[in-house]
């Protein structure tokens, strides 16, 4: 069914290019995480992941979560594999010692979620919530908050929910319409409706805590009226046991394409005018502390289209060296259909934007580890806004390549991807939601195009620019026809993007339509670009690795992959550069009639 | 839930412009079929669509059909949709006169088929399968044989199924195993398996005609030693009653990601050695009847794409219009979200690839019917070299696009279109499987390379260019600023297309690895030409329609649509052409290793 098998070298590959870059070895506290540390907390997350998580994906899509009664039951198997998950010391992987977390950095805890994701995405989504709440609680939290709430989320004893969603609001959170009364004594009543709550009522923890947008009586209007609550399902007691319960009611779940496994709740908060929250942060502030969350969702689910995009590659591998049909084009012998070349063009696109894909996230990861352990301020700035800038590129790109990879998948699995036995077609609907929540791709374009490149004059872009001008460089000095053919490419691409960004700088009023419809385009042409990016770097690498005669096959593939990737993919990049310039032909004057 | 509204404005506006282009109008018989005709049978149609078949789309998904005992019951609704089917004549609308059909034209019966694809592809299966074999029959039967079978297939008393895959087979028919042996009486019996039997068994008609392929006992090996045999699930009396059961027996279902409401089955002929057959044409030459039914078929199949594009515009500008969310880009109001750019942008991202493959679809369908009422040999040629390189390039592309409509209808929706309720979850799940049957992607593009374009010494292909550019040149000779860009980029496609088929025809036997692994981008880059193609035959249309002062708004909208593509997508042809050129880069060195 849906078997995983840990993508290790690629994984530690990936993380060497990256430290590579990055200068992770220089910084006192990353480095002692060397590589052979890694490798460790790898296999074992491999190990579980193959041999825990993986087994309940098919399980997940084909039960899904039960609601009865006002309450959710998960899949069979679900609660066990939420226990040993806990008890291997998983959940606070990345969180605070303090706390009882194992406080590792971010490219370490990245390649561990990708395992969970690749193995079992459905189960594990409530990771990236408490992975979040420990981030939200850290920066905003009194120190009391911690003690409540830390220690309890990094066991697993709790789980979080994020709770921004309302009936008619979507992604518009300035449009929020829960109430939040003051008390008096420091507490707040809360009043109000969510809906697509992940993971908003289960049966696997002891309480659940509920992060709630919601509005104070005399907030402003709009965005800058919204605070944060912590709105825990069963009251706390003073000693830190469970209480009465919170008036916190789940009223459904939803029927969805995929991701059975993972509750998708519909909340109600107070019908009985019950329910008690507490401000986290300052009131009004909500959304700046919710972003530190959503910061840290936009990263995880970015993970989660590389996740798909290797399994949609392992499985396609393993049926297309099973499954015998046709002749080859060559010599006419009956063949593995993996000896087909358009089964095999299908392979390589896949592996090879799972491999570029995959050392984005590992590069944003760690840039993040860094600006946390750096004391240089400039520094600190300049690694910010580098990982401003990829993350809303990584999120929606790795997204949509991941739906675009899991459709490959069934096509190469042929009439078989279509049936469900083969467990293929869940990769497909899972990922369905991947370019959708924690932002749309449309938003992650506007936030790109607007906060991120104008806002900011381009001036973290142009430095990204000359970042991958630098690499194109390096790789071009190498001396090798193939690898000079690939540094040529990469600086075209270079030339075309900055032109066009330009032109983007000087855009008059008059092209904020242009801007807007052309947001989406230009963000796909980024993340090639960043994907070439990465791709010329794991080459030169590769390529290093060959001339030291280190695994020559593994490295020579590094480089085929770069070069497919490169002949199949980076030409779209210039197309996308195309329509950016004119992205609002046909828009202005089109009248949209039912 | 899954609503439907034929589209008649914009059907009978591509059929206009494809007569335009055919000179149906100067053929004798296709002349007669005016266009107040067509509108008459396409409003007929269109009210049945919605009326009948529409609402049982979703009732198909949930329920799906059940198999018990041997026997395959279809969801509730759809028996009494199958005799009304019947009694409206549409079964046999396409269909020889002589047995009861209404014989009309292609470049009617096929929108009048879009129809149906839109509203329930997974009820409608059954009719291709019939329409097919009413060809064949009328192609390879006997007249004893059309006697027997075409009166009750056209009437739809009985239905046909198309027995081709076998489980160990796939697409490569040169493996069938399933043996055929005469009894000297003139029948044969029949001993195999088969799999992925559409419609193979089901309680809709009072009998089922398998057109079996297989092999007779001493027939050559491969492709060159298939037969084809009609094998009725009940035998047939002479005076044309049922008779006994013969032996052709369902043995499953497959549970699938979509089409829920269509039986694919698995089939066991002969079980009990007393399953007879009829031999269709001659012995060793059933492939070559079967490509019949398959031509047939791949054009409906292309046209599922246009239907599942229809769909996925009409419910995302529905959706649009109606959700309120977020502030105008420009003014600030809330605003439906149909006022965003992004969101524009994905509906005229379908509606204009919907609006470009509607052409050619019916292009095709008027081509086949100027071929088959034609005198004039050397015309008949051509046009039948026309729609042999036009079919592979229009069900592969079509289908391509039709997945990728569904998949943005879905981000239109956003969270909502993840949810099943909504309906259109559906539409991307059924239309996984269009990519995949009658020929994937990869045959498709194989047959377009290899047979249509370089045994062909790209012949075809030239005179296709050649009116490509003329379209070109007609569309900037109207003097508007807006036209002459396109027919400008348009001449660019032409000649970038040009040059590299050059490449190709001279492409030596060191490249086969190269012509192979660019087949499938190849035939992407044309189909988004012949797209490019369409929409300047309709700019051009509607610009005369413009001058003329007739439907003003409607004709600027088709025109900004044409300058949507032009701009969004047409951009994507030469980076494909890119790909061609180098789509061995990184395949013949990498090994593959699981």
């Amino acid at each position: 069914m849906s078997e995983y098998l840990a993508p290790l070298k690629d994984m530690l590959f990936a993380l060497d290019v990256v430290r590579q870059q990055t200068g992770i070895e220089q910084n006192e506290t990353l480095a002692e995480f060397d590589s052979s540390f890694v490798a460790a907390v790898l296999e074992e997350a491999g190990k579980f992941a193959r041999g825990v998580l993986a087994p309940l994906n098919a399980v997940g899509d084909v039960q899904g979560c039960r609601f009865d009664n006002g309450s959710v039951t998960t899949p069979d198997g679900w609660k066990n594999a939420f226990d040993q998950f806990n008890e291997g010391g998983w959940m606070g992987l990345a969180m605070s010692a303090d706390f009882g977390g194992q406080q590792l950095p971010k490219f370490i805890a990245q390649p561990v979620n990708e395992m969970w994701l690749s193995a079992n995405l459905a189960f594990v989504m409530f990771h990236a919530l408490s992975q979040g709440c420990s981030e939200i609680l850290s920066h905003f939290g009194t120190d009391a908050q911690k003690a409540r709430y830390l220690e309890a989320i990094v066991s697993g004893r709790w789980t979080v929910a994020m709770a921004l969603t309302e009936p008619n609001a979507g992604s518009d959170l300035a449009a929020t319409t829960t109430k939040a009364v003051p008390q008096g004594d420091g507490t707040y009543r809360i009043k109000g409706q969510k809906i697509f709550i992940t993971y908003g009522d289960h049966d696997l923890a002891e309480n659940i805590v509920h992060l709630v947008l919601a509005r104070t009586p005399d907030a402003p209007a709009g965005s800058r009226g919204i605070s944060l609550f912590a709105v825990p399902k069963f009251r706390i007691e003073e000693d830190g046991s469970i209480g009465a319960f919170n008036d916190v009611a789940c009223t459904g779940i939803e029927h969805k394409m995929g991701l059975h496994g993972s509750p998708t709740c519909s909340m109600s908060y107070g019908d009985n005018d019950d329910c008690i929250g507490e401000l986290i942060g300052e009131e009004n502030k909500g959304l700046m502390a919710m972003f530190v969350l959503m910061n840290e969702a936009r990263l995880s689910t970015g993970i989660q289209g590389v996740g798909i995009g290797e399994m949609s590659y392992q499985h396609s591998l393993r049926y297309a060296t099973e499954r015998t049909q046709g002749s080859h084009y060559s010599s006419g012998q009956r063949v593995s259909i993996v000896e087909h070349p358009d089964v095999q063009r299908m392979l390589l696109s896949m592996h090879s934007r799972t491999v570029a894909l995959r050392a984005i996230g590992y590069l944003i990861a760690a840039l993040i580890d860094l600006s946390e352990h750096s004391t240089d301020k400039a520094e600190v700035k300049a690694l910010r806004d580098r990982v401003a800038l990829l993350t809303p590129i990584f999120k929606a790109f790795s997204t949509e390549e991941g739906n675009r990879m899991a459709g490959t998948c069934v096509q190469v699995y042929g009439g078989m991807g279509f049936v469900e036995e083969t467990g293929v077609a869940q990769f497909m609907r899972d990922a369905r939601i991947i370019t959708i929540y924690e932002g749309t791709t449309g938003i992650q374009a506007r936030d790109l195009v607007f906060r991120k490149i104008l806002a900011d004059q381009g001036n973290a872009l142009n430095t990204l620019l000359t970042d991958v001008r630098s690499s194109a460089e390096r790789l071009g000095s190498r001396d090798q026809a193939a690898l000079a053919v690939m540094a040529a490419q990469l600086t075209n691409a270079c030339r075309a993007t900055s032109s066009r960004i330009e032109a983007l700088l000087g855009a008059g009023d008059d092209q904020q339509l242009r801007l807007h419809a052309g947001s989406v385009p230009l963000l796909e042409a980024l993340g090639t670009l960043l994907c070439g990016w990465q791709l010329a770097e794991i080459a030169a690498y590769a390529s290093d690795k060959i001339a030291a005669n280190e695994d020559p096959v593994y490295h020579q593939n590094q480089i085929a992959l770069a070069q497919f990737y490169f002949a199949h993919h980076l030409p779209g990049l210039f197309a996308q550069l195309e329509t950016v310039a004119c992205a609002d032909a046909g828009l202005g004057s089109y009248q949209f009639v039912e």
